[in-house]
């Protein structure tokens, strides 16, 4: 494809798929600030984490683009891919057989639900993310408190905008991407959206984000994560089920925290998984 | 299941599959040191790093027990269980569904491959371990510089005993885990094991490892992933493939350095993805 040269390369993935409300959101949020290439899984990837698929064959197919309107009356379109694979799958094949240029960013989401505290581990959006940053290029992704498929991701567009224009002017530290999860605001009284397993930042009877706050993940569990069905043929088979609970929810310094009152939380995320404080203790294991 | 409830409960997983050979080995290597039971995929699972099935019915299928002979000439059984999921998902089903007690280790491998670098993120086995983490229990992840079926795993039986030992007795940090990787040994002339993909540790001529390292994870980086094909039927489809590259190949205190050079490379590892540096910037930032 060609791309006019002095536009910033935007890259989007998610890991709900190409068609979900989250990515299309993301794309008219970000469609004036560059360039803009969607590759997508062709369906839902949920907790696909970091996985590529090592032994499965990859299909790629082009969609029909999204028309786009940008300020000043001009018109543009967004190519859009999908791929068979998994997020990690669709910013490997992107940037390998998409892309002409390498993306000045790559963004993740708008994913369907919170990605805050372990669940990073578990995100194919965070794999999105974490593959870019991999590959040295900024990151960020995005995520609502909020599971279901009409989820309103409007009141996010001002800070969408704001932090990816932030990260294509000042870069990130190599190795640093960003995990930022917004809580979900819902009228007081109104129950029609009741807190799912793993939707931690739902705030009743806010009308707006409270403000901003930088954090640290959370440390959380999940819990009884297995329910066990009996098939009519007489055997038994099991659902990932569980729910989520934040095991330091005093800490007023993590991403739950933020978002259980209200602020938009932004986690710096890095993919150097090395615990440094127990290498700075070593001699004392006698490893 | 019964267990003797003195002995230590010691919960085996790996992302090759319940019958691969280096979760046989592993086995062998540790029944004397408590009860072990095993849950594994029912096949390869490569590259499935913490993924987890949020929308695959799971089963749980209980395979032919091993008979291990013990010290003293006792003998016994080891409970070998398979699971259709992830290696993520094999974790979470024995701590839910199978063992009784709660292990006092998790033990992932021993890998056919190396898990250095950012293969930390992508490996299932990798997986394996860092859920035992996440749920709090001590865990140890064993890999080999050898991608073969039939990889020679015994070299390492005296580190892969010394160090379930060390943990069963110590434990953990909270939220710390070991990615322990073993250079693969070769006479000097002998290239029937040629340098793969992930390998990065193939020592020719050393006939002993040289010593232990305590390292952390290097920066490194996968080049030209993606392999195109042309099907029969005229449509392209992509390989995942690719070759590593150590970005930093003169740092000592690396994983890559420690497993080119014959070293046994202890990573230690977190869960806590959190970019602590970047944090302490945060306000130099303006997020």
């Amino acid at each position: 494809m060609n791309y006019e040269l002095k536009k910033p390369l935007i890259l989007i993935s998610n890991d709900d798929g190409y068609e979900a409300k989250g990515i299309r959101s993301l794309v008219d949020m970000v469609k004036h600030l560059g360039d803009v290439v969607v590759c997508a899984p062709e369906g839902p990837r949920s907790g696909y984490s970091r996985a590529f698929s090592a032994t499965t064959p990859l299909l790629l197919t082009k969609r029909e683009a999204y028309d786009v309107d940008l300020p000043g009356g001009e018109h543009s379109t967004v190519e859009i891919w999908s791929c068979n694979g998994t997020p990690v799958d669709c910013v490997k094949m992107a940037l390998d057989q998409i892309v002409t240029r390498r993306p000045d960013i790559v963004l993740g989401g708008i994913n369907h639900g919170d990605n805050g505290s372990v669940n990073s581990h578990y995100s194919g959006t965070m794999g999105v993310v974490l593959e870019g940053c991999m590959k040295y290029i900024p990151s960020v992704a995005y995520s609502l408190c909020d599971h279901h498929a009409d989820a309103d991701f409007e009141p996010m567009r001002p800070y969408v905008e704001r932090y990816t224009r932030q990260v294509l002017n000042d870069g990130l530290p190599k190795g640093v991407c960003l995990n930022i999860n917004f809580p979900l605001l819902l009228a007081a009284g109104d129950d029609t959206r009741p807190t799912a397993g793993t939707d931690s930042g739902i705030c009743h009877g806010l009308k707006e984000y409270k403000g901003v706050k930088v954090c640290r993940m959370a440390q959380g569990s999940w819990l009884h994560e297995i329910s066990k069905c009996r098939h009519p043929r007489e055997y038994d088979y099991y659902w990932m089920v569980g729910h989520y609970r934040n095991d330091e929810p005093d800490a007023e310094d993590t991403d739950n925290w933020a978002l259980q009152h209200g602020y938009v939380a932004i986690t710096p995320t890095t993919f150097d998984v090395t615990a440094y404080e127990f290498l700075k203790q070593k001699e004392a294991w006698e490893l």
